[in-house]
């Protein structure tokens, strides 16, 4: 009997960059079914960035009906104003995956990099490494959000079933 | 000629508790069209709790069809987990403001103060009084959530055109 097809869409939280993943439990050579970074203008409002990237993502729930959305856990950086503004775009990613009846899924930043790595304090290179690794359908030059949004999905595929 | 209508609707954001008001630029004997605190379950996830908050808050959108939502900006408070929970409320707030087309408005706590009381560091009781003092039809018992939702009001009617 097949089991149950998971089909995750992993987000990396920005309102610069966001980066999107869709991972298939299922699939044979390599998990990834899409993955980008959506970019929003500098030069807009914040809320007509938010907008941008809350649709983005909305048609990507449409398009792919994910069973999961797996979201990393938000620190405090450095940066407080930025914290607060990552956050605000988190919430609304939180709001369209129970809007959509995902599964809300959550890990640390330790606890992808264990996942991916093996280890918990392994740096960003290592990590695109062995997504590299892992997912042999990854396009060249991603950046770094699509990266680390594809490790947080195949962190959902290891752990969640 | 009477002007074009002015609905304001304002938003103290939380996660345990959420002040709302809809204040009308045209209404004769206080502006407030409706006010309330909006209390989540405790025992609930936080997702859970933000789509509560969130449906409700799309409810006053479709019922009083407001051109304005108004929100207080966001700074850190000692606890820097309870700001970053409100920070993603906040998100879908400012979320839910676009999607249904409304003029996003936000203020700092001290221009609130000042659009109210007339002095930039008066305390909770004094923004309190003065609320009631404004608005005629304020119910009794509200709680300060609700409290701050109107005042919040009060400085968009004052501000905006």
């Amino acid at each position: 009997m097949m089991p149950t097809n998971m089909r995750v869409l992993a987000i990396d939280p920005g309102y610069d960059r966001l980066g999107v993943a869709v991972l298939d439990k299922n699939l044979k050579n390599g998990d990834l079914l899409f993955s980008t970074c959506i970019i929003t203008e500098k030069a807009d409002d914040f809320s007509v960035r938010m907008k941008h990237i809350a649709h983005k993502v909305e048609n990507l729930l449409l398009t792919y009906k994910p069973t999961i959305v797996a979201l990393e856990r938000l620190y405090f950086n450095t940066n407080q104003k930025t914290a607060l503004q990552v956050a605000e775009v988190r919430g609304v990613m939180v709001y369209l995956a129970k809007t959509h009846s995902c599964t809300l899924v959550e890990y640390t930043p330790q606890e992808i990099k264990v996942a991916v790595t093996g280890y918990g304090k392994s740096d960003k290179k290592q990590v695109a490494f062995m997504v590299k690794r892992l997912i042999t359908n990854v396009k060249e030059g991603a950046l770094d959000d699509e990266y680390d949004a594809i490790a947080i999905g195949i962190t959902a595929l290891a752990r969640e079933r």
